[in-house]
């Protein structure tokens, strides 16, 4: 039994879209079961039209929701104990859930979370990993924004959570990592990433292979399982493909549909096209897993709808199902372990 | 009459592509002259089958070519006064040609130019801009891999220079600036971003218009004529992209040759594929600019094809023709004139 935590609130289009991702969610693992913080007089009635997630679930009612545009420090402020963000939250430091998942705006999100469940020992700062699709499957891909400027080790602890987030994931025994960095050599300002490759070249990882450096066009070939970057290049670099794979959609669908010769070539393919609109679908890889905090919290799009959200819901619960929180604790104590000899003499 | 000098030896294929690329882009602008620097011995040959392209141009012998995987500085050692690429550069330097064109490693080629032309007064940093295909069109990107981690004062003059290459590309009278940033608000560390945000506005320049921050997926969207960002993410940025277009590319053709329907469908549709393979054509778009220098100096993809290669002269014709370098000089002189007061009495 998995259980799972929502902040129903979160997001564009809040419960209507919540709660239904939840419904689909469940019609896929009938072994979680929900706890719903959200505002009674908003979702009572949709979840009326969903009689087996009731069934599955407990409903809070909660104070106030986050909005999507309060600044992080501000929701902190007002929706600290009582909004649905930060009781979605709690309900994983209480231990009642297992995962956390909101679509609400990712400051207020990070900020709460980092409040709420504090980073893990060794863990300066938390970073968020994206699920990146690509021509061999999926890699893992942080820090996409939790952060700015990681220095080197802070990049090593990134290198050790996304193997084990991709151990959790992708069930490989010993996933590939890799740092990006920018191809043309003796550039001043690596030093930080060349510094990161030293460290996680002799920390020597039983649970990770460390591929070494990476480019820009690594990441979509899917060269390694995990790919290593700050938070502003890795956010930027996210964006920039979503929006060449949106660009690339929309021109696609306008060259098919300019001809009448274009249109019927497009119905003779068109089972071709489902299956490419599904493989690129960007719903289908939705949700950022907050990574290095004393529990699970899963960031959905903000704009995506139901089908997006369970798929957000699937990445918790697999994170959960995989005990994510206790890899990745694991490989610290061993990595932490190693580097500093105990000090009592009777361990030695 | 626009001259233009050529390191033949320079990208994967050397001359059997950058000659008959010449070749190509001749045909398109009959005012070019082109002033050749290779080994005679490989380029003759090659150089005989074009018969229009020799009688526009010169060849120079030269002792040797750079190798595309030399290191920078030993390149600049081995290969300074007396290599192809050298050459090339030098001959802009003399004022024997307006734009140099090499197909051969950046880093080789950044430092050289850097050696040779030297930075415009003002300038601290050279930038690499790239053309990105958007939505609308296209918009310029800078810097993409030029050097690392740009201060506010290098943000905001690569935001001066990337403005006169929009005027010189796009014959826009006050093309709109971005800067590129992460949407998280309150995250530290995008101090730079954020002051050279505030010298931007200051600056009040009237030959750019200051649209304010801009996300990784407002790139491809066109939000902006150009995008201005520090080194290392506009590198990762860029091929981020270009792999994404890479990976779309071949799931569309894996998807349109997986059944006999969608073969089918393909033929109906056939053109309207050429068109859409036509418009993200990645050669169309090939050349970087290097911008800071005294001289224009184009970097074309080493892996390009002669299409691709003569699309890199098609751009250093555009910026030649519409006088890029007198343009970023006439604002850099202007920008600094009203930043410092002229210290002589005489001329207050």
């Amino acid at each position: 039994m998995i259980r799972i935590s929502l902040d129903v609130m979160g997001g564009d289009f809040g419960p209507e879209v919540t709660i239904a991702g939840a419904a689909k969610a469940l019609e896929r693992h009938p072994d979680v079961s929900f706890i719903l913080y959200g505002l009674k007089a908003e979702c009572e009635p949709i979840l009326q039209r969903f009689p087996k997630l009731r069934e599955r679930s407990v409903f809070h009612d909660c104070e106030l929701a986050v909005g999507m545009d309060e600044k992080p420090s501000a929701a902190l402020r007002r929706g600290r104990y009582v909004s649905t963000m930060w009781r979605s939250i709690e309900a994983v430091k209480l231990g009642e859930a297992d995962v956390a998942v909101s679509a609400g705006n990712t400051g207020a999100l990070m900020a709460m979370a980092k409040f709420c469940l504090r980073t893990m020992a060794h863990i300066e700062r938390p970073a968020i990993a994206a699920i990146w699709p690509t021509l061999k499957g999926e890699s893992i891909v942080l820090d996409v924004g939790a952060t700015i400027g990681a220095d080197a080790q802070q990049l090593m602890d990134f290198a050790l959570m996304g193997g084990a987030m991709a151990r959790a994931l992708f069930d490989a025994e010993r996933p590939t990592v890799g740092l990006l960095n920018v191809g043309v050599e003796e550039v001043k300002g690596q030093e930080d990433v060349k510094e990161a490759g030293r460290l996680i070249r002799e920390a020597n990882l039983g649970t990770i292979h460390y591929h070494g450096f990476v480019e820009g066009d690594d990441i979509g070939k899917g060269t390694v399982d995990v790919v290593v970057t700050e938070g502003f290049t890795g956010n930027i670099a996210l964006k920039a493909a979503e929006g060449t794979a949106r660009q690339m959609a929309q021109l696609l669908r306008e060259a098919m549909s300019r001809t009448l010769l274009a249109k019927i070539g497009y119905l003779f393919a068109k089972s071709a096209f489902d299956r490419l609109r599904e493989k690129m679908d960007p719903r289908k890889v939705n949700g950022g897993v907050f990574l290095g905090l004393n529990g699970i919290v899963i960031k959905s799009h903000g704009s995506t709808d139901a089908e997006g959200f369970a798929a957000a819901i699937d990445v918790g619960y697999d994170m959960a199902h995989n005990g994510l929180t206790e890899k990745i604790a694991e490989d610290l104590r061993i990595y932490h372990a190693r580097r500093q000899p105990p000090a009592d003499p009777e361990a030695a």
